[in-house]
């Protein structure tokens, strides 16, 4: 089952069902109005929205009609939690590698992870409004899920079964606030500013064979300015799969349903796949060359991020974004 | 005014508004039924509310009914947003004193800020339940705002308009979890569970005058086990008020209605005033005597937060909860 939010003026915006191949859509009201609607009693109304499925991907609905990607703002507009792993360790051991920095051994079983704002997501097409280029902007393509309640102390393969959407996301990420940010060991706050999501959230059972092991075994492209920057395998090479992060989160707490919890950057050890932020190219480079190269995004730039599923169709809808001041007119 | 959320067996619960004495309530239905409502549509539902709140005052409600705290959960039961702040320098520089650190000139100047989880909150009567003793349960009595939308780059005095409601909160923490977790370097997440709440959150102008300068000056009492070990005056010494704190978050992002944002805990630099945490208690005992001696709390400890006003009658209420064991019948 494939669901979206289309704009409607309210803050939570109006759900609907899309179509498998992204092409049509319909209105989930009379079964439910709010994707968080959907998320509080899973067990009631998705089998309701499957039905509307269903009947949409055979065409047998009088009021469908034409799905736009830039008519949708994030499948959840705001959400009770965003938690967002690093669960690509290679991402992980580039940054410090080029820090001239040993990784811990407690990073390789432990994963890392920090509590983002979830006041205020993007839409995948809304432009991403910085005061300035000076604080470094990069993207960060990534996968995340959407969960249901799941219970304090709960095992990764327990937690796993807690998984109800999964989405792309855009992390925007501020670069050169962060050094200055985490000497105060506090963690990310300023330099983590609102994060972009997918047009359509889709159940596990779209993906088919893709998602086994809790990890997603398609790869993610990214292409910045209309070229090809990162086309990364999101499936082997996830250190932690989604049970074991949520699990994570579920250490001292419940986990209550509508929490997004994301992968952190998708990255591989094979160079040549590219890169899904560009703090990661740096990295390389600085490896490679002693500094790095690739400046951050400016305003102007774009950034799209996809992923095709097997049969090479889209899977989730495209991010599409412009880097804007915040200053120019809206 | 001053509103409540009481328990329905629903997530969000229903919105009731209580009397300036906390003696009577009176549900807020044809109003608005849940708190983030009335937050999402300030200018339009408050007034409606305030005007129930009057009647209700005057005693001129057929429907009125005893105000039971213990029927609470948080006035917020699940948020957005809930960014901590630290707010008290005091805090700061007894535990970096306690460790032989310097507290760093920024410290004075930037605000100490992480994102909290806020998709589980305890209610004020609520057991706070843990996996285990051994993990360092320590309480941390604040005071906390929460926010109407507010601005990307907006100054401390524009963001400080945004406030529109107070709340006393408990910011659970597990000690002896963060070492490992600050070395990471992602701040913190485990060591921070779920937050318990007053059970009514309040509009400035129920403070009077001692709501000036975006702090309240009054004191915030804790008693552990029936024992005051707090009196903390949490105006005068609170480094950043509220709208530096505000200000923070919208440094590099929108804040939305609905944001929950504390001072961390309230903190003077006149011992005899007592702690609003353990921890701190701890600290200056290493300061005094090179160890700590007072131990965390155990499975049974209780804890009771409350704030008096001028007129010394309870402002929020009191938050008092029970430390239990996750493992002991619910």
């Amino acid at each position: 089952m494939k669901l979206a939010t289309y704009k409607d003026g309210s803050r939570d915006g109006q759900l609907i069902v899309v179509s498998r191949d992204l092409s049509q859509a319909h209105y989930a009201n009379g079964i439910a109005t709010r994707m968080q609607q959907v998320l509080d009693d899973w067990g009631f109304v998705s089998p309701q929205l499957d039905e509307l499925y269903t009947l949409l991907n055979h065409g047998k609905l009088r009021h469908a009609f034409n799905f736009e990607p830039k008519q949708c703002i994030a499948p959840l507009p705001r959400a009770y939690q965003w938690a967002n792993g690093s669960a690509f360790i290679n991402h992980v051991e580039l940054a410090l590698q080029a820090r001239g920095a040993e990784v811990p051994e407690s990073f390789y079983v432990d994963p890392l992870m920090y509590q983002g704002g979830s006041d205020d997501f993007l839409g995948p097409c809304e432009p991403a409004r910085f005061v300035s280029e000076a604080m470094g902007i990069d993207f960060e393509a990534e996968v995340a899920v959407i969960t249901g309640d799941v219970a304090m102390g709960a095992s990764p393969e327990q937690a796993l079964e807690g998984v109800r959407l999964l989405v792309l996301a855009n992390d925007w990420s501020l670069r050169n606030l962060i050094p200055a940010e985490l000497a105060k060991g506090f963690g990310f706050f300023q330099s983590n500013p609102a994060t972009a999501f997918s047009p359509v959230a889709v159940t596990p059972d779209e993906l088919g064979e893709a998602w086994a092991k809790g990890r997603v075994d398609l790869s993610l492209q990214s292409m910045w300015n209309g070229r090809k920057v990162g086309q990364c395998e999101a499936g082997p090479e996830m250190t932690f799969h989604f049970g074991r992060l949520i699990a994570h989160i579920a250490k001292t707490r419940q986990v209550r349903a509508g929490s997004i919890v994301g992968s952190g950057p998708v990255s591989n050890k094979d160079w040549k796949n590219g890169y899904s932020c560009i703090t990661e190219k740096r990295a390389i480079e600085t490896i490679q060359d002693g500094a790095p190269k690739t400046e951050f995004m400016k305003f102007g730039d774009s950034i799209r991020i996809e992923m095709k599923g097997r049969d090479g169709l889209s899977v989730f809808g495209a991010i599409d974004q412009d880097v804007v001041s915040l200053h120019e007119e809206q």
